[in-house]
């Protein structure tokens, strides 16, 4: 592929002249007994590839190669650090300066206290950090960055929200039955403007001062750790801030994608896929830019994709990751994706990995995780992906469109039935919305029944249930602009008027509904068929969708029926599944049901969560 | 499974008290010289099991089993016909009856000369005969019929068209350009009404005489043959007409699939491939009849399988048929199908087969067809398949929604990128209608210039082209009910007050569409990159896809804005592709445009097709 220079890269190979004298090494440190014996060092400084660099020897580490490349500022130092290496810090001297590395005893657990992988048994709670609560007010505004805009009545400003304010709603998240946070990008983010989100990273090797830094993420994976819950981290490969130092001093011009004019990625997947597909369409696809902010990262530059992977790896064992949310998945080089992807599992044999896929479409999603097909273009190693299609083609048609023939819930229905195309459906991320899409509540035009009927699908469907942080205490918002959907989290801040991390100050409704999710959640908890059965789904009929998770030892069925109108069922046609059982007992209202009579009424608007006995 | 005598099985087993004394053969006769030995015939007389079966010596032919079944009305005589069998007939005596066989000296070419295969190089015209033209009012209505009536002016009773109709409307056919003619049904359907669409075979082993029986058909083929063209039989194995003798008097209770209580199919597909399906749901969508009328035959059982088998063989070898539609292909047993279609192939290697998927999804309807699928429940090797979905979800929309995310030509474009999960894509039959949906004209609001866009389109695409009878003619109607869809052919009656067979009698706007597929057909006609070329396809921009059809001889371009207003169009994005060329010349217009300059204007609702040159 040619490379051009770009309008970003005019700052490139000014800051050299005038650069400061201080020397950088990423990652800034490692640890002894990693399975991977490879390390590269990226090592910035003024002139430092003017200099020769020598490792003073220690025991079990070895000095492979020094690589110079376009930028002097930088070297790339390929190093070998062998089982027999022991924890300490060897020094690598270049010219007058030493540089001392240090590489640290292993986490407890090596990988078993942590990096233990979310499955289909968790509960993924979603929590923007910077909305959720502020635990931490002296961090609000820190003169170190560009931004120091803080104005909560602006969705487009920080709020103060931190990883304190998770810290201290642990206990809430529990008592609701969530086992896993799942927070959007914690790296540092010393952009302009635009900060709150987190996915312009400007230094992959920092936490977030305003969040709380290093020291408050590690505390939250203790603390997480501790009560019997799991942290995800949510990784951004494909793209980075402009401002972070690798784009400001760039390392050598195709450390990102170059355009001769700037070039926006189309977000169009077909030409990834498609055998009819254009070079040039697929090229403005993985390689335009995901906007102006956001140079994207070359990873077919091997210097790029180890400073990327081995920052996975860091991440993990540094601050005790269990689980990995893979940025706008689709928009990086799947090459690139599936060694970073082995990378983690070589390291972490536990670890799951989730992309985010936002396409349309069964196919077009399962293409990018472990899927059943052949003689594609790219066959991807990806553990799952967050589940769109069940989303836009499945849970929202189900509960606003009207039943027809393909739509309302037999949407849902016929998008399961398309599971056969993934190896894993148990490791699709199921969802109602995130931080991008409108509010499940909004969507479904705040009908209490409907968002209750949402959270008893998402909670009782195959796959692993993520609900976005505020679902419970019924936050809304429409997606456009994103900012609507990521209001507040109402009492995380001292200054709110009430706090609905408390039943006392939640409305009738908003208890209703965290309620329904506690009780769902906690049943699920304890519920091996449906942390880990098998799901039997029945074509829907006249609006009614019922399935069924089930092993050896439980079966649970899902009775939802999504017309407003009473709609009658005969529990006989189920008796594949029924057989031998006698009743069924709703797990969230407390009574029973006979499943021998021929007819059950159903009410309108209603998901039944019923398990099975004798 | 369990068998149930079920409401339309009353009448077994009745009519064997009373019957016949005539002794009937099914296949009627065979030929010498098949390359499967294996010959089942099915013998039916009243008591026919009670007597002995006895071969008489001939060489080359063994008799290996006499099989009696339930209803002794039946035997089925298992033979063997060596290759050293000769033309000629021989006597199976069975008591005092004398039953003699002939096998016929194959047709010349051997499948060589018919059996030819329809691929991506036809052009298919489909025609309902009974709509198209009356070419043979002697056989409009026959008192050996149960149904006599025949009124033009219901589109529920027969019209009176027929197969010489056809026949004298071929050279018509082949100046527009078409290669393939594909009728619906032609074997007898002797039911009490709605006889006109022929889905209710009665007789498998006639071509009903209202059509002009075996000797039209067979006329039909040799007109065919003799202008290089093909002919395509429409089979329908899932079901057949209720007063088939095999229903009326069936040779055993599991002839058919069998309810307590009548019981319709769902038409939902999803269970026959969802991993998470119910048994029960399979079963009612396989097995349920398709209609009251049509009782659902049991393709697991052997004796089923082998008279379905070796009556498509039969009507191949008798009529010379060159390729193969088959009805209503989800609803049959799959695994029959693929030893079906097997069957065919053995015996005929370049036959090719395509099956009716009316199914929402091209994973769906890829399922059912050759696919790059792995670790599927079940694994088709059906040849191609109607491609609903470049309707449904390609062509309809792209005509008739605004541009949008994934709406209008960019779900065309989307549908066409899911390409990969077909094994060969090249040989789905795309098209524009069909008798069971409202014609396209009506679709795009009888809008000439969309109707043009879609015979564009369906021209250049890959796959085999389709078109409905009297689609170039303009005829219109929506599919609620499908009669309105199966209206005559104005001109095929000698009545009718215009033959728009004539251009002298055609409207201008009526000649505008068919000499607009006339020349694109002809075009295509000698057009490798048509016919068998590549597909290029570019991200749809603004209303307008762009493609290309490619081999290393030629290259088209064609361009379809779909928005009714002009587009502009860089010919440089498409640089990959137009390298080396600097014209285009419309192919239909004369017209030729630089490929050099910066922009091209399109105007509203056009579609141009553009042969590079240099």
């Amino acid at each position: 592929m040619r490379k051009f220079f770009g309008i970003a890269i005019c700052l490139c190979f000014i800051n050299f002249l005038f650069a400061q004298q201080s020397v950088d090494v990423y990652p800034n440190h490692w640890w002894a007994g990693m399975k991977e014996q490879k390390l590269q060092l990226m090592i910035h400084s003024t002139n430092i590839a003017k200099q020769n660099l020598i490792l003073q020897p220690y025991a079990g580490v070895k000095l492979v190669k020094v690589n110079t490349v376009e930028n002097p500022n930088y070297v790339f130092v390929d190093l070998l650090v062998t089982p027999s290496a022991k924890a300490g810090s060897f020094d690598l001297k270049s010219g007058s300066n030493t540089i001392n590395y240090e590489l640290k005893p292993r986490r407890s657990g090596k990988g078993t206290q942590y990096a233990q992988g979310v499955t289909s048994s968790d509960f993924i709670y979603l929590i923007m950090p910077d909305r959720f609560s502020n635990g931490d007010y002296t961090n609000d505004t820190l003169s170190i960055y560009r931004d120091k805009k803080i104005n909560r009545g602006d969705y487009f400003a920080r709020h103060g929200g931190d990883i304190q304010g998770v810290i201290s709603h642990l206990d809430y998240l529990k008592d609701l039955g969530v086992s896993t946070v799942w927070l959007t990008p914690v790296l540092e983010n010393d952009m302009p403007n635009r900060t709150e989100h987190g996915y312009a990273i400007t230094n992959h090797y920092k936490v977030d001062s305003r969040l709380g830094g290093d020291i408050a993420y590690k505390n939250l994976s203790d603390e997480l750790h501790k009560r019997g819950m799991k942290l995800i981290q949510d990784a951004v490969y494909n793209h980075c801030g402009l401002y972070n130092f690798l784009i400001q001093d760039m390392p050598m011009k195709d450390w990102v994608h170059q355009w001769p004019s700037y070039t926006n990625t189309t977000y169009k997947d077909g030409p990834l896929m498609d055998v009819h597909a254009s070079k040039r369409d697929e090229k403005i696809m993985s390689d335009g830019w995901f906007t102006p902010q956001m140079p994207d990262l070359n990873q077919s530059n091997p210097y790029v994709a180890n400073f990327l992977i081995q920052n996975a790896i860091w991440c993990v064992e540094e601050f005790g990751v269990d689980g990995w949310r893979i940025d706008t998945y689709i928009y990086n080089d799947l090459d690139f994706m599936n060694r970073c992807n082995k990378a983690l599992t070589d390291e972490y044999p536990k670890m799951t990995m989730f992309g985010e896929t936002w396409v349309h479409g069964v196919l077009n999603q399962a293409y990018f995780t472990q899927n059943n097909l052949t003689n594609i273009r790219f066959k991807s190693n990806l553990i799952g992906t967050t589940d769109f299609q069940t989303n836009l083609y499945g849970i929202a048609p189900a509960l606003t469109q009207a039943f027809g023939w393909t739509e309302g819930v037999n949407k849902l229905y016929q998008t399961l039935a398309n599971d056969f195309v993934y190896q894993h459906p148990e490791n699709e991320v199921v969802f109602l919305d995130n931080h991008d899409m409108s509010r499940f509540y909004s969507q479904v035009n705040e009908d209490l029944a409907k968002l209750k009927m949402g959270i008893g699908w998402l909670l009782t469907t195959r796959g692993i249930p993520e609900m976005y942080y505020g679902t419970e205490i019924l936050l809304k918002g429409y997606s456009n602009p994103d900012g609507l959907v990521r209001s507040d989290f109402i009492g995380g801040w001292k200054e709110d008027a009430q706090n609905k991390f408390t039943s006392q100050e939640r409305s009738d409704s908003e208890n209703e509904v965290f309620n329904w999710t506690r009780t769902l959640a906690n049943f699920r908890k304890n519920s091996p068929a449906i942390r880990t059965g098998k799901l039997m789904q029945f074509v829907p009929e006249d609006w009614v969708y019922v399935y069924f998770r089930y092993t050896d030892k439980q079966t649970v069925m899902i009775v939802m029926n999504t017309s407003n109108d009473e709609k009658t069922i005969k529990p006989e046609r189920f008796s594949e599944i029924t057989k031998g059982f006698t009743k069924a007992r709703n797990v969230a209202l407390g009574w029973t049901a006979d499943l021998t009579v021929p007819e059950w009424k159903v009410p309108g608007k209603t998901i039944w969560v019923l398990e099975l006995g004798k």
